[in-house]
């Protein structure tokens, strides 16, 4: 029997439905690595204790997720770039003795783009929450031509846009011009309450790349509209997969195993 | 693939060679329990940050050795009733919200013992130290008919026998009379500085039960002694394996399965 020797995780409020914890585990197991990933839900409220936790125990390594993605850089001892640049942070490691946080998401958002010049692209982006920050450090690391940024209900696109140096236009007015990637980064098309909402409707604007970082379900009505006129369609799983793993290089060195992206297809479905 | 759901571990400084993860994971593995067991080394100082983070993730269980056993019951919202008697504590596990301790060292203790009448016995114990502790509670829940106490070196056994209410004797003395049971809870015999040492020779008094907490090695030169003359031996790994198995029950509410045995007695090279 192998005992588990290190100890990882990862936190967040609440933390229902995380598939990070087969995605690791599946990487400890099938790699023979002596760990294990555990889910700790923590309210934001004990986001100090759990560093400090982190720091007696010490675990080895831990995803962050929503709520604490900002909150966790002000007690980490060092910022990385990528979580510099995003204004957020999603994983912690250690370097030297100091407690470290970095944001994969940046690396994970670029993966499934990597073929792809984005420097004379147009880009819309939907929504400008805390995915759209990885989203935007993304765009930035590799040039695209320009960002236009829109966001549901709120107003939140215009201090987004003041950040990052993008364009800042009204809901209403996303159909007005057409844009060669339309990246989804709300809530729109998720599992429950938002599960019936489409942010884009492509019939309106049929051209161009959907990415959607929804990636449950992983066919939202996004990407069908998107697939029915015509358009690449990328799904979540990509970037999910891929923020994982550039976590799992950080922390094991190691890639992810294919048994690990099997995991997740499974898990989500997809596995046809 | 099971995920690990609870998670529980050993606390203690240093922590080098305990077998108490092997005993417990497997008992998870083999019962599909989706639990792990860790193993935190953790300094004194740093005890209470240790127990706010087992507050904190929460640990959902915790045994807990030396040098902590004493200081874990001031940090414990509730102390159980062997750990009370022993004045010492090896394990934490919740009840109702609060973060109980108790001794299940006694219990292991007693285990090799069931079977014997304890109450018209004269009992010899070597050392006063931390795990003779568990044994006085042990041999005092069972109304043992005379407890003798000695200690090599230094004069422990007198506050010992204060607190105990039993017979302290100086080192020299201890072949004076002879004993029905005679237990070492001295480190002498251990694997490493100690391993050549033998507490007690029984070519000068053969007769009674030997009994050494002692496990690693399993057969110490106490019990080569003991065996040597007669006597009947109980070695550490009973008391080891019953203290394990109460904790155990504590968390699960289940025994450990058989395979838990034989991985502890493969450990230690008994499986002859």
């Amino acid at each position: 029997m192998i005992l588990p020797r290190d100890l990882y995780g990862v936190t967040g409020w609440p933390l229902g439905q995380t598939l990070s914890p087969l995605l690791h585990n599946t990487g400890f197991q099938s790699l023979s690595i002596p760990s294990v990933y555990m889910a700790w839900p923590i309210r934001p409220e004990a986001l100090p204790d759990f560093t400090a936790a982190v720091r007696t125990l010490p675990i080895k390594g831990c995803s962050v997720t929503i709520p604490h993605k900002i909150a966790i850089m002000t007690l980490a001892d060092e910022i990385g770039n990528s979580a510099r640049m995003a204004g957020a942070a999603n994983t912690l490691f250690w370097q030297e003795g100091q407690l470290c946080c970095e944001n994969t998401d940046v690396t994970g958002f670029l993966a499934p783009l990597a073929d792809i010049n984005l420097e004379k692209m147009d880009a819309l982006l939907l929504g400008a929450g805390g995915a759209a920050h990885a989203v935007a450090a993304g765009l930035i690391a590799t040039k695209c031509g320009s960002v236009t940024v829109t966001s549901p209900h709120d107003q939140s696109q215009y201090s987004f846009c003041d950040r990052f140096g993008f364009l800042p236009i009204p809901w209403r007015e996303r159909y007005d011009r057409a844009y060669d990637l339309v990246i989804n980064s709300t809530p729109l098309g998720m599992k429950g309450k938002f599960a019936a909402a489409n942010p884009y409707d492509f019939s309106r604007a049929p051209r161009g790349i959907a990415y959607d970082l929804v990636y449950n379900p992983l066919m939202t009505l996004f990407l069908e509209s998107a697939a029915k006129n015509g358009c690449k369609c990328i799904n979540g799983l990509e970037m999910f997969f891929y923020q994982g793993n550039a976590q799992f290089r950080i922390w094991t060195g190691r890639d992810l195993p294919a048994a690990s992206r099997v995991a997740l297809e499974q898990a989500l479905g997809a596995s046809e």
